[in-house]
């Protein structure tokens, strides 16, 4: 175990209210949980971000970390999470040198909540080359099939969104929240409390992932992310853009998209995708793979 | 017509792509656009937002009036659109006097697409009382069937949310962009330009719109953005967060979640939704009413 102080607080994801639907009929609805959670590093003002409020620690870690406004676990101190006054300290022995540059520029995202990208975020200069391993069409099925467990929250309230960290079909960590970059980013932040040995134990081997699934769309950001985590293959159930497209190209990320069921769609990049487990051709799923997925 | 200088900057919607399916087999795939577009208000660079850029004026200024950076419309002197520089130059009579306050604070929201609240939106404390006219489901279905000619690009390429501004069953305005926020600001710029005689011909009524749809979900910051516009019915075919429902309740925001073909939910405000058109019960219908949506 490091010496980082930590806080624990858990929040439940989802709350019970009484609805009406279109019948007339009372009955109680799960919807999901939405808290504020205002980020202090170093006594500076970050952020409020909107979660569930499952993983805050982990959220604001990796949120942090993504944002560039932390370089090093190692530097962090201490990182406590108080629901009472909505907020998160983070004390740390190093911030960036450009840290007032950083917060001044903004750049507003597509993705589903955290749609905010500090700085220089978008000029990804400092990417390291990413591995360009073959994916095999039957490791994305069955780890699509292993995925089907994982969603509970969206299970029982929807307006969620999930990703998970995997290594070929194993599932190593799975996480919801209101926003999609909330969840990356706490799997970011979950690869760093592993490190720090203050992880679960079962986050040890986060950092051995090969492939990142999110049920979000495959925007620029979203595939900046995930090439910031040395990820080269990104597979979400939705649809791709413009921006998405190019910046997977330029960084060597396999994009999988719309990917449900049998059913997906890579850019040209057919290179690294081995189809060793084509289904047989039926004109239902033809028709099924043009599906439209937003998020 | 004002004096205003404004640019007509319009982009394709979508391009296409080449893509590979399951079966190995190479067709082409429309995807959503998404552009980098830098917002500088009288110099001072605001924000970077992704957007299809398809109505990037009216974009603009609807962000820019629901980050309260621009109080009237009528103080815009200039407001052109470059896409060969990705930026937009908004010339005004009039900054807010807390203009670098309001920059300096950042609420980063769970909404789609613009995931940033500026300074002291969340407050909002300067709401005006909102109508309370009843909602009848009649009504509600018959909008919810007019809107269906509406997604285009979202049938041609998927990744894009939607938004209408209506008047009781009538859509007086539909906008899509790869972020929703994207598109209920440019639906907010389009009542502006509007205002000032140049908009197109058919948002001459924009103004006396009453509902406002979106696809994505009713959270804290679309609620507030609608409740800012006046309204105070808003229509989702997604679910409901437990921010999104609170502000309801505090401004009097009438709720109506996961609305798909006749199903739809209300957070307990029978008193003003009039049930004059309940279909048959079957259980088929209820199974389906408890469909979850994400987005």
């Amino acid at each position: 175990m490091s010496n980082v102080v930590l806080s624990r607080a858990r929040m439940p994801t989802t709350l019970e209210i009484a609805v009406i639907d279109e019948y007339g009929q009372r009955r109680q609805q799960a919807i999901a949980a939405e808290r504020a959670l205002t980020v202090y590093l170093n006594r500076h003002e970050i952020v409020t971000l909107m979660t569930l409020g499952a993983e805050p620690e982990a959220l604001v870690l990796g949120y942090l970390r993504n944002q560039g406004l932390l370089v090093r676990v190692e530097d962090v101190e201490a990182l406590q999470v108080d629901w009472d006054v909505e907020a998160a300290a983070v004390v740390t022995r190093a911030l960036p040198e450009d840290l007032d540059a950083r917060l001044a520029q903004r750049t507003v995202t597509t993705g589903c909540g955290q749609g905010t990208v500090f700085g220089r975020l978008l000029d990804a200069t400092d990417l390291r080359p990413l591995p360009c391993e073959p994916l095999f069409q039957a490791v994305l099925y069955r780890m699509l099939d292993n995925l089907g467990q994982f969603n509970e929250t969206y299970r029982n309230a929807g307006a969620v969104h999930g990703c998970a960290l995997c290594r070929q079909d194993r599932v190593l960590g799975f996480v919801e929240d209101v926003g999609r970059h909330n969840a990356v980013d706490t799997l970011a932040g979950r690869q760093w409390l592993a490190a720090l040995g203050e992880g679960a134990p079962e986050d040890a081997e986060l950092a051995t992932a090969d492939i990142f699934y999110t049920t979000g769309r495959l925007t620029s950001e979203m595939v900046l992310k995930v090439a910031q985590m040395g990820i080269s293959v990104l597979v979400s159930r939705s649809g791709m853009t413009q921006k998405g497209v190019e910046l997977a190209q330029r960084f060597g990320v396999l994009l999988v998209a719309r990917a449900k069921g049998r059913h997906f769609q890579v850019v040209d990049e057919q290179a690294r995708l081995v189809l060793d487990a084509m289904p047989a051709l039926r004109p239902g799923d033809k028709a099924a793979s043009r599906h439209k997925g937003t998020s």
